[in-house]
Formats: structure tokens, sequence, C-alpha cells
């Protein structure tokens, strides 16, 4: 393999034409698409109208006649296309950790009921941290106990004893994936509901959430994150996904999730004293829906829906693999007896579409390369030797070139073996590191 | 008065030079700003180089290059200023609502721990309903009871059966003020914490939530809402702000916010798997701050700023109660026997910056003076008549007339007198009425 090789790969590749939806400075490689996706060239003109027109001519008039009231169930129905769900099953607002806290209150309220001797959530230790501080929150105010195990150890900690698991269904750190219909099965077998984090997978890898095509299937409530894969922009608000048997559930209960905002009302603008929830999954909503954030979001959601005629999901899964795959297998040619330790699974199926790779010196190493042009990221790891960390490389199908890849590893080769990143410079620390 | 007497007071207002921040269409005289915000010139260009610059050249490098990751706490002090609070008191993020649920529910648990026989949280029958719908939910988590009152019976509610009252200071149908150090005292006089939601006072009137000049002093908890008039666009963050002494006890007895994100932890970067909240008003942060909505906030505040130079908020509010008072003075004038009731007081310390008019058509009054270009609103009145409602006129001093309180008191004459809102045409609803 050399770069020529991976110039051929570009030329063949069928989603090649959907980078040119994105803008992408000039003398970068930009592989941190996981943390913050890149700008679709939609979004400065359609937030750009959306405030001059909208907001500055039309003022309060936008909320009919832009569509404003319904901008969030849109771009739901939209996004729910991602996810193999259906319509009117995905609400748009909020940060993933709000959306967090109404669907996992949800699901332990609905076991509290159910199964009242089940006294745990669980989920992994190394799980994103935002998710494991929602739910002690959760656990807290219902008296159950948050249970904390390690990646291996999650399937054997199933049992009776279960309310509700919270899986992330890749991993920020390691990037691993989890076999999300096995462990539904698993946990769904013991009685236990099932809440899963897509905030690296929604836009990454094809899901089924509502059970389709042998994938994902039969999940129980989901949410994710708008600005990772999805190109919603920096803080772009987060969604939450209910499986329709819990949404009639709810309607046949009455139940509500604490959020209880007044979009999650039944009739809004009656401004009637008491809260009637609407049906379906409007009832998760809660206050205005933050129309200039939905706007870029709606732009980045299409960015992948274009990739529907070049096979859609299952195509932007092929180029993924074929993407990290080709960067672990660079890395262990060029790097060997650097230090380096991938810590990303091997197997395709086990991973999502990033590879993070554990080095004593992470910080300036990542430093050196952003130098470089090539942007990853670096992120603490609280369980490794001191100075010890992790170097994120995030592939993004639609904007990622199999010859960024190549560069990357190039560069990645070149500040370990002349020890590059020992520069003084690199060492610097920002306020987020 | 008539309309040259009006624009003499135009020509004499030390803030007429505030109105040339804010885009406004031609030939519309909006009166809507209490629901919407005008949009100051400044945004599209902010949030356009927020995102050609900052998102989509810096990428993920801007959460530090661009001051990203501190930008809800600069925004945070800003609004500080408009409020009479502190540098480090105010969080910006997360809607109105969601602000509600976070400091209304520190607000019960420490009344919960400290007075456990108040079993009650008094509000308002009339307040806006999302407040209703969030402090039912947070009294029903712990077994609370809701009690809510006529506007009138609020204090002489209070006792010690009292833990928490969530007041609104400006009411949003009647635009009624309520007078917030005399309101504080009665309920601390009882032991009772005080929330207060400033929507419709944030931005219209002058506040001291920590306590000086004999204004609102000595409040305890409070959210607001940043697209009224604080300008800050559709579904702008809200905020919420603690007193100093809430925020010292939590961090001595290390109390949390239910909503216990990443970003309210002290060290997010870390990533630990326990959660261990920020000092300070930091804690009351969640999920990952919204860049965009905060640039175009940012620019709303700074159109309130603005006003110092010519007297700041006191300036505000002398032009607002000229304002409302030539608006009541004129429909009394004008409008007489044409079915209208004034139910915004007529005292100036008791109305903030809007005039409520009920009248037994008011839907399609309303859609009648929109089409002239007088752009108010109408909101259902879940106590009135069947087809009544109220017609609600907002005064944003830093870009409404007295010229345009002239022309909506004319326009509301003539569609009264000649009953031009009998076109079936205004009797069509949209989905936002």
């Amino acid at each position: 393999m050399d770069r020529a090789a991976c110039e051929r790969l570009d030329r063949a590749d069928p989603l090649r034409a959907l980078r040119a939806q994105f803008e992408l400075p000039e003398g970068i490689v930009y592989l941190d698409g996981n943390s913050l996706g890149a700008l679709p060239k939609a979004t400065a003109r359609r937030v750009g109208d959306a405030i001059r027109g909208e907001w500055g001519r039309g003022l309060i008039r936008s909320w009919n006649d832009a569509g404003w009231i319904d901008l969030a169930r849109r771009v739901g129905d939209d996004l729910a296309q991602l996810l193999g769900a259906g319509r009117g099953q995905v609400v748009v607002g909020d940060s993933t950790s709000v959306n967090l806290y109404k669907v996992l209150s949800v699901a332990a309220d609905l076991q509290c009921k159910d199964r009242p001797s089940a006294r745990v959530l669980l989920s992994e230790r190394s799980n994103f941290p935002t998710d494991l501080y929602i739910a002690e929150s959760v656990a807290a105010q219902r008296g159950l106990e948050l249970l904390l195990v390690e990646h291996d150890a999650l399937l054997a900690a199933l049992g009776p004893h279960v309310a509700a698991v919270l899986w992330t269904h890749v991993n920020y750190r390691t990037g691993r994936m989890l076999p999300m219909a096995e462990v539904n099965r698993a946990a769904h077998a013991h009685g236990a509901a099932v809440v899963w984090d897509l905030a690296h997978s929604a836009g990454a890898v094809p899901l089924a959430l509502t059970g389709a095509a042998d994938i994902d299937a039969d999940a129980d409530f989901a949410v994710g994150c708008g600005y990772k894969y999805l190109n919603g922009g920096p803080g772009a608000p987060g969604f939450a996904w209910v499986h329709p048997r819990h949404l009639r559930r709810l309607e046949a209960e009455g139940g509500r999730q604490p959020l209880s905002g007044w979009m999650g009302h039944a009739a809004p603008f009656a401004f009637e004293p008491g809260y009637r929830p609407a049906d379906g999954i409007q009832r998760f909503a809660t206050g205005t829906p933050p129309v200039l954030a939905l706007r870029a979001l709606e732009c980045g959601v299409a960015t992948l829906a274009a990739a529907g005629p070049a096979g859609g999901m299952a195509a932007v899964r092929a180029k993924s693999v074929a993407l990290t795959d080709l960067f672990i297998r660079l890395v262990e040619d060029r790097c060997g007896g650097c230090g380096l330790t991938c810590i990303t699974p091997r197997r395709p199926e086990e991973r999502g579409s990033q590879v993070s790779l554990v080095h004593p010196h992470a910080f300036p190493v990542m430093q050196a390369l952003i130098a470089r042009g090539i942007v990853g990221d670096f992120r603490a790891d609280p369980d490794g030797a001191a100075g010890s960390g992790i170097l994120r490389f995030g592939f993004t199908p639609l904007y990622t070139q199999f010859a960024d890849v190549w560069a990357a590893a190039e560069q990645l080769a070149e500040v370990l073996s002349t020890e590059a990143w020992r520069d003084p410079r690199y060492a610097q620390r920002g306020a987020v590191t």
C-alpha cells in the first residue's frame, strides 16, 4: 500500500462526491469529526436566512409562517431514517445529557413499577462521563444503585437485580462497538430495559432501533448527539428516541418524563395550568425549541441523507470500515516499536468509526500532529500511567479520504520516529485538553 | 396628545440612538418583543463568523482558540450586570424550563432538609404554564403538594407549610409585576425559599437580585429567558441565577442539582467516572454549551449593555413606563366603548413592559391589527368567556418609539370601530395561536 494506491481508492469511492458538501480548510486533514463534525456548505446560508429572513423580517410570525413550531419534529423525522426508527419516534432538542436524564428517568420509573426488586442501574465504567453523572442522579433520586463494570463484564453483570442498563453503543475512548441486538436480547431476557447512547454511532454506523434486517433490533430508549457525525455544529441539540411500545404504554398510563415543559403538553397554546402530556414522542419535548441551532442541525442531517443514492448508511459504514482498517494497518506497518498501543478492536464488527491509540506521551504527540495539519484529538486516560493518554482519530466517510489516512499515518510515524513531540511548545495545554 | 407630540417625545428620547442597533422591517410596528425580541444588526455577522470562521476553519480547535469553553460563563457575566447580580452567579444554557427544573429542585431539596414539615410548593394559578408543569414534576418527585393560588392571594397563602414559592416577576398574561423585595421578605419571614421567573423582566426592568439600592433585594433563585427582552433569537438559551449564600452552602455540603452533566463537573476533561460538582454557579451547567445560540445571545445582551451611557436599565425602565402609560391613556381615550378591558395595572410600579387588553373577539382583532402592520400577539384566556382572549402589546424601550404607540392605538381604534376584525380571513388559526 502506498499513497498512489490510496488515491486510487478515493477515485473509486462511491461516496467521493459527498465531500463537496463540506467546507474543509486547506492544509488540514480533519480526523476529529467524532468530536465536532465539519461544517456543511449549506449551513451558513441556511442559518443566515433563518436569522435575517425568518427572525429579522418574519419576527414572531415565523412560528407559523416558517414552520418553527414543527421544526424539531421535522428534523427528528429526518434523523429517524438514519437511526432505523419510524416517524414520530425521535425528538430533537436539549443537550444529550438532558435527553438522557429524560429517558433514563422513564426507564427507571417503568421498571420500579413493574419490577420493584430490581434496584440496579448498570453501566460501563469507561462510559462517557456525562452519562455516568446523569445516571448517578437518576439512581440517587430513586434509591437505586448505579453499578459500573468493565466493558467485558457487561453481559455477565446482568441479572434479575438489574432494572435498566445504560450502554454507549460505540465507546468514546476505545471506539469499541457493542453488538446491539445481542445486548438487547440478553438484557430483555432478564427483564431489564436498555438505554443506548448513540453519540458515536448516529450518522456513523447503520442502526435499526425498532428492529429490522438483523441489525441492532429492538432497543428500548436511545439518545444521541447532534454535533459529531451528524455535523450539526458546536453544541448542536441532541435527540431522544423511544420505542413505540413504550410510547403507547406512556399514553395508556398517562406516564410522563420529569422535564415536563410546555412543548411536551398536549395543547401548549391552550395555556392550561395542569400538565397533560402530548401523544407519542412529543411528550419528551420540554422548552421552546432552539430554532437557529435546529436550522444548523437540519443541514447536518441532510449531508447524511445525501448518501442515500450512493447506498446510504450501508455505504457509509463500508467506507468507514475500510478507512479505519487502512489506518490500523498503516500504523502497524509504519509505527511499530514507537510505543503505540491500539485499543480499538481490529475486528470491524467490534468498532465504530474511530481508531484510538494509547501512547505514554499522547498529549504532545497530538499537538505535534495538529501543528502538521493532522487534526485528531487527545483524551486523558484516567486508568493509564502518568502522562499516558489516548490519541483519537475519527474517520467520517462523507469527507475523509483514503489519502487523508495515508497522510495521517505518515505524519504520525514521523512525529514518533523523530521525537518531534518533545518540542516544549507541544506541552502547553488549553482549557480543553 | 397627538402624533406630533409623540414624535417630539421620540426626538427627546435619550435612548433613541439605540434603535439603530436593530433590523426592523419596513412598514411594521413591532410590539411583540415580550415574546420574541427583534434582531440585532450585529447578530447575523457574529453568528456567520462563528459558523464560517470558528466552526468551519477553526473546527475542534475553537473550543480553546475561540473561547467556546468559557462562552456561557462570559455571557452569564454580561447578563448578570442587567440582573443586579455578581460575576460567577449566572449560568447560561438550556431552556428556561430546564433551568427552572434545576433551581426549583435544589430549592425544594434544601427545604426538605431544613424544614421537613414544609410540604408545599406555592405558585400562581395564572403563572406561565411551563413553570407550573415543571413545578408539578418537582413536587411529585418529592411528595410535595403544588398549591396554586390567585395572584392577589399569594402573600396570604404563605405560612410555615410552604417550602418554596415560584413566582413570575411579570405575569405573561396581565403584565402585572410583583414587588420582589416585599415578596422575598414575606416569604423569608416564613422560612420559604423564593424562585423567580424573570422571563418578562430580564432586560425590561431594573433588577438587583443580590440586593442593592432598595430594589428587588435578596432573592434566592431565578431563571429567565434569552429570546424576549434580551433579543437572543428564537429559542435562545435561558439562564439560571443562584444567590451566593446558596452557592456557598452547596459547596460546603457537596450539594448537586439533578441535571448533573459533565459541564457542571469540577474537572470535565479529567473524564472521571464519578461526579464532583464544580464550584459556584458552574455546577448548574449540564451538557455541551450551544455555541452558535450563545453567539446570538451575546449580541442580544450587548444591545442592552449599550444603554449604559444613556442611563442603563433605569433609563430603559423610565421609557418603558412612559410608553405603556401613553398606550393605556390613548386606548382609554380612543377605544372607549369598544369592549376592551385593560388587565394591566395602571400604577407603573405594578406593571412590566407590556399592556394586555381583554376583548371578546381578541383573536381576529389581533389578526386584523397584524394585517395593518401592528404586530402584537394573542393569548388564549383559559379563564375567560368563550372566544374571549388577550391582546398583548409589548414595549421594548430600545426600539419602540412613542410614534409607534400612537400608530398602534390608532389602528386598534379603527379595527374596533369599523369592526374590520369580522373579515373571515382573520379567524384562520395557525399551529401557534
